[in-house]
C-alpha cells in the first residue's frame, strides 16, 4: 500500500503563523470510488490566501477546518482513474492539497482540468498560466481598466501576480512601476520583467520617504494600481494617484497576521475621486477562458516570463509558506513533490 | 449707486474654520457690460464642500482666492439684463457666491439657468432640485446601484443630500437606514423623511458600539452606503457591509479640519469585495438633465421632502457656515438674502 504524506493544520496563529501551526501526517493512499481520479501531486502552490484560512474569522471563505489537509493548488499526473474523461498519464491542475497524492472526485465540475504540456511547463499552471496569472488579469483589465500611455503600478511586483500585472501592462503601452523589497527583486523587475522603474520599499521605511520615491518613478502620477500589500504602501501610492485612478484591491498580505493596518490618508479617495474594488478571482470564473488564452499564449511564445521559487519535498513546505509571508520567496512559491 | 455687501476669505483656517476668516466687504454693484446679467441673490446655499476651499491643498478643485467673494451656489431674479435670454423679473439659478447681488456672463455655458417656480419653490433649486439633490441621485443611483430588498445607508442623513438619498432608495423598494446626531434628527429622518431606520451616533461614541447599533438596524447587512462623514461612521459601516457592498464616497466632513481620519478596517474592502468610488457631482453634468427631472418630478408632487435651516442676511453667512460644519443645521442650510 502507498503512503502519502500529508500537511494538516492543527492549530490557528495568534499573530504570526508559526511552524508549530502544521503537523506532518501519513495515512494510506485511499481505494478509489466510481467516478474517482488518484493523482501524484508534482507540484503544491504556496499562496497568501492560504494565511486568511488559518484564522478562524469572517472573510470571504470558509476557514481552513483543524486536522486535515491544508487546501492548496496543485499540478500533478494521474496514476489511476475510475472516470472515463481520465487516463493514467493525464497531466491534470487541481487543488490537490498540501500532500503527495489526491483523490478527486472527476464529475465535481471545476475539481480538476487537464492541461497540455507541449508548449507551456507543468509548474505554469499554478503561476502566470494558472490562479496567479488570471488574479493579475482580471484585477487588471477588469478593475484597472489600464490605457495606453497610462502609468500602472504593481506591489509585490517580483511575485507570481505582481510580476504579471506588469508585463500585462507594458504590452498594453502602459509605463509599468513595481514595488518590491530589495535590490536584487527589484533588479529582476526592470531588467528581466521589463518594468520601466522598480521602487525598492526596503529602502523608504516611512511613509514620506516613499511618496517621493513613487513620485519620482511616476512622474506622470499613477492611474491604476494593483494592491498585494497594503499599508504603508497604500497609503504612498494614494498620496500619488491621478484624479480617476482605479485601484484593485488583491491582497493585503501585510496585515494577515492579525493586527489591521489603517489607511492613513482616506480623503484622498475622495479628493482624487478615485475608484477602490476589492476581490478574489475564483469568483469570476467568467473570465477565465480570455485571460487564460491571453497568458498561455504570452508563455509559449516565450513573451511572458516569470520565475519560481521551488522548494523540495512536502516537510518542507510550511517552512516555505512562512518564508512566502515574509517576502522571502522570488517568484512563483512551489514546492516540487516528485 | 446700489451697494453689494460680500463675504470675502480673508485668511485660511489652522485647523477649525473661525469668523476670523471671514469679513464682510461693501462695494458699488458694477455696471454690465454686453452679454451680462445682474441678478439680485434672494438665497445663498451653504455646503460642506466650501471648507475643503478654504484650504490651499491639492484637492479636486482650486482653492478659493483670498479677498475675494466666497463662491456659492444662489437663487435669485434678475434685476437687470444685457442678454437677450434674460429679461428683468427671471428667476435664475447659479454661481453668485456669497454676495447679495451677482453679475454674471450669461454667454459662459453652465454660468446660469432660469428656472419654473410654479410648482417648485424657488429655494428648492439649491437643495434637493439642485446641486445636493443630484448628488444625491448621482452617488446612490450611479455608485451604490441599489436594488429592491438591499439596506441602504446614509449618513448625515438629515442633510440637504443625505435626506435625498434616502427617499430615493425607498423609492426603489430598499430597506433605508439613516446615520444623523441627536434624538431630533432621528426622529425627523424616520417619522417625516419615511426611513426605515435612524442610527443616533452621538448615543454610539465608539466604534463597537456604533458597530451593534447599525447591526441592530441593518439586520440583513448594508449593500450601499452614500458616505458624506468618514471617520469612525464609515468603519462601522464597514464592518457591517455585505459582500459586494458599493460605497459612494461624497464627503468626509469629519476630516476637513485638517487632521486626517484612518479608515482603521481596510481589510475588510478585501475580505468582503467592497467597491468604494469617490466623486464630485460637477464632474458628472450628464446626468443632471435625468437627474433633475425625477427630484423635480418628486418635489412637485409632494413626494420628496426637505427641511431648511435659513440664516437672515448675508453678514450672518460665516456663522452659519460654521454651524454647518459642526452639523447644526437641521436640513438644507440656508442664507435668505432679501
Amino acid at each position: 500500500m502507498t503512503t502519502n504524506r500529508q500537511i494538516h493544520l492543527v492549530s490557528r496563529p495568534q499573530g504570526e503563523a508559526s511552524a508549530d501551526n502544521f503537523k506532518l501526517v501519513e495515512s494510506p493512499v485511499p481505494t478509489l470510488a466510481d467516478g474517482q481520479v488518484l493523482v501524484r501531486n508534482h507540484y503544491l502552490s504556496l499562496d497568501p490566501y492560504m494565511r486568511g484560512r488559518m484564522n478562524d474569522a469572517k472573510s470571504y471563505a470558509q476557514p481552513q477546518p483543524l486536522n486535515q489537509v491544508m487546501i492548496g493548488g496543485t499540478v500533478g499526473e494521474v496514476v489511476e482513474s475510475r472516470h472515463a474523461g481520465y487516463k493514467a498519464g493525464d497531466k491534470v491542475v487541481g487543488m490537490g492539497g498540501w500532500q503527495e497524492y489526491a483523490v478527486a472526485d472527476a464529475n465535481q465540475p471545476g475539481m480538476l482540468r487537464k492541461v497540455d504540456t507541449t508548449h507551456i511547463p507543468l509548474s505554469a499552471y499554478l503561476g502566470s498560466v494558472g490562479m496567479p496569472g488570471v488574479t493579475a488579469w482580471y484585477g487588471l483589465v477588469k478593475l484597472c481598466e489600464p490605457k495606453a500611455g497610462e502609468t500602472v503600478v504593481v506591489s509585490a511586483a517580483s511575485g507570481a501576480v505582481g510580476s504579471v500585472v506588469g508585463q500585462l501592462a507594458k504590452a498594453r503601452g502602459c509605463r509599468a512601476v513595481g514595488i518590491a523589497g530589495g535590490a536584487d527583486k527589484c533588479r529582476y523587475v526592470t531588467e528581466e520583467l521589463g518594468f520601466d522603474a522598480c521602487v525598492d520599499y526596503k529602502l523608504h521605511g516611512d511613509l514620506k520617504s516613499l511618496k517621493t520615491a513613487l513620485k519620482d518613478a511616476c512622474p506622470q502620477g499613477i492611474d491604476g494600481y494593483f494592491e498585494n500589500v497594503g499599508g504603508t504602501i497604500l497609503d504612498a501610492v494614494l498620496l500619488n494617484m491621478n484624479a480617476f485612478g482605479r485601484i484593485a484591491l488583491c491582497g493585503m498580505i501585510s496585515g494577515y497576521n492579525g493586527q489591521p493596518i489603517p489607511i492613513q490618508y482616506p480623503q484622498v479617495l475622495l479628493q482624487s475621486r478615485l475608484r477602490l474594488e476589492g476581490f478574489i478571482v475564483s469568483e469570476h470564473m467568467e473570465v477565465w477562458p480570455e485571460a487564460l488564452k491571453e497568458l498561455g499564449g504570452m508563455v509559449a511564445m516565450g513573451k511572458l516570463k516569470f520565475r519560481e521559487s521551488v522548494a523540495q519535498g512536502i516537510a518542507s513546505a510550511p517552512e516555505a509558506f512562512l518564508g512566502l509571508l515574509k517576502g522571502k520567496n522570488f517568484g512563483k512559491q512551489l514546492v516540487k513533490l516528485v
